[in-house]
């Protein structure tokens, strides 16, 4: 695989100021520490963002809705720019402008596609579960064909894909720094808490490892 | 103040499904919550879904970037969805289409405003700062002409908005209950860790209050 993504609309570079990347390595990351994404797309010349859950395998990034919905339709026929961000601190400067935040951020674009066939449907929703928490998906109850029915699953190739990062403390005029102003970073971490059990689980039942281990981030 | 919001779309409601809120309280709490937003904009005929930094006052939501950006045009003349969201849990359920997530999300639609008057922009930018860290600006080496020139800022009424949201353990069909598979909620909280002064603070400057006190989430 090449490191490099081939971006099919080289004026996409121009989106990216000095904090950007497009190495894989980096897009990949980000898309998997963070499973939350915003997913933008035009419905009646209006945007729209809706946040939902995202996955990644390989090279390309899923998410699922209900179908029927206004969603389903919009992104059958037309593009979508689905972002990942991460906030990872507040950023106090001399003075207002130089404030900023540190953050990993990536956005795809692209017409995503449908996935009809329902083998290939199952597979995939599969994959958003043990991709989550590895091997939970043989303990569960299997999804019925009406499940799987009622699911759209949608695909975009991560081929014009860019990433951007802050990661470093102010930035201030160089006339500034003997200023009496406390200035510094704030960070922020997403933290997963201690699992709460559904009480209606059968008793005796332990919390399984990947749900102590989920790390998100 | 009106409690419910003066929908300009009544289609909008179609949108929301059992988990949508319309009071200002739901929704200004959610916008007060969390500093970074998703403004979706359209550009060329493509989604652009970019995260930066929201506050409110009042009724309005604000941002601000870097005068002549792509954008910048784009929110001059075109409308937006700036939505702005809390990933609050993972929800883990006995089958796959019954995992879900927590959240709390905020969308709000409309044609944004460029503030122009630079007094204005002022203003604005430090209710930005203080907005996050109260008091701060009184503190900071003003911000010149030269910077409130080459900045933009954008105001957003709270007119056409919504809220999600998710609070709740796994839904499960009622035969699955008696299964033996773990289910249950992972919360998952935004956490500001200990601050970082920067290294050329002049010695003796003690960390303030807002800094220390700062909340998240």
């Amino acid at each position: 695989m090449n490191d490099t993504l081939p971006l099919t609309d080289r004026t996409r570079l121009r989106r990216m100021r000095e904090r950007g990347h497009f190495d894989r390595e980096t897009i990949y990351s980000i898309l998997d520490a963070m499973p939350m994404c915003h997913i933008g797309y035009v419905l009646d010349d209006s945007p729209v963002v809706m946040p939902t859950i995202q996955w990644r395998e390989g090279d390309h990034v899923y998410w699922h809705a209900s179908n029927g919905g206004r969603g389903v339709k919009a992104w059958r026929r037309l593009p979508v720019c689905l972002t990942v961000s991460l906030l990872d601190g507040l950023v106090l400067a001399r003075t207002g402008l130089h404030h900023s935040a540190n953050f990993r951020s990536v956005m795809v674009f692209g017409q995503p596609v449908m996935i009809t066939d329902p083998d290939r449907k199952r597979v995939k929703l599969s994959k958003l579960i043990d991709t989550l928490y590895p091997g939970r998906v043989s303990t569960l109850r299997p999804m019925t064909d009406t499940e799987v029915k009622r699911t759209a699953v949608f695909s975009l190739p991560i081929e014009e894909a860019s990433a951007k990062v802050r990661d470093m403390g102010p930035v201030d005029d160089e006339g500034d720094y003997g200023l009496p102003i406390w200035s510094g970073t704030i960070p922020i971490q997403m933290k997963t808490m201690q699992a709460v059990p559904d009480p209606r689980n059968p008793e005796g039942l332990d919390t399984p490892d990947y749900v102590r281990d989920l790390i998100l981030g």
